[in-house]
């Protein structure tokens, strides 16, 4: 009893002197983090991204950004997120016709704070891989393509399915 | 005054004798219909089904699916429902690297209750098109697939993305 009661003790001890939980991981230049419960918001389109890259993908969106997809609102207002989730395109092998989700690759999010990210259009940009944030260079290269090609659409590629 | 009267009287009177509501357009055999609010559930997978058909597909799923999903738990339990949207795979005129959604082209239901379905593994299917059900013909497609592809998985093709 007396040896359980210690270790009781040291393990309490233990837990007290713990670290802190570490913050979450976040992307260079934008500070950006992968959101709580992405998983499970409410997607707004797939695409199929052709070789080399080869990959599955679906763009999801957190309540803001379903708001104001639905009231084709632009630009999309502060607290919008888009999450889009990519894999790896591998053929079934029970329904040879369709190709379905091999490996996750990376998880790319977008987020609007016109104050935080003025510079980029309002919209700070991570992009994950295995829950880690990819390196610098990949993010200097997010704001150009998006400046260059989806202007006119806040910067935004994806469009609501119908 | 008179004449309002007699006018919200006889509207009144145009309602009582109004049709009632249609009840929805169910399929052939199964008589399954759309559920409401598809389009908001949780996505369990995205796919793409290669020429012919060359479709981009996002499979969905109601509360009770993605419980048994997250659980892991086959079969589904009656009260499942799955949907999958399709639309026509098209080139993105602003990323051409990329494929979106084009025109919706079906929406095929599977809805689980074991004694109303027991003689085609549980499950009931539909496929509509513009919001229509497909005709008999396409309706007795369905199980034979399902029942030869995928016995092993509760005769469903879709997994969880990772």
């Amino acid at each position: 009893m007396k040896n359980l009661l210690t270790a009781v003790l040291l393990s309490a001890a233990g837990l007290a002197h713990a670290a802190p939980p570490a913050s979450p991981p976040s992307s260079p230049i934008y500070g950006v983090t992968l959101p709580e419960g992405y998983r499970k918001w409410q997607f707004i389109a797939p695409a199929h991204e052709t070789p080399p890259l080869d990959e599955l993908r679906v763009v999801v969106g957190n309540p803001v950004a379903m708001a104001a997809i639905e009231k084709n609102q632009l630009p999309f207002p502060d607290g919008t997120v888009l999450v889009k989730l990519a894999w790896k395109r591998v053929q079934s092998t029970e329904s040879p016709a369709a190709y379905v989700p091999g490996a996750a690759s990376t998880v790319q999010v977008m987020v609007k704070d016109s104050k935080k990210y003025a510079s980029t259009g309002g919209w700070g940009f991570g992009r994950f891989i295995n829950g880690q944030p990819a390196d610098l260079a990949q993010h200097q290269t997010c704001w150009a393509c998006h400046q260059a090609l989806v202007k006119n659409h806040d910067f935004v590629f994806t469009r609501l399915a119908p």
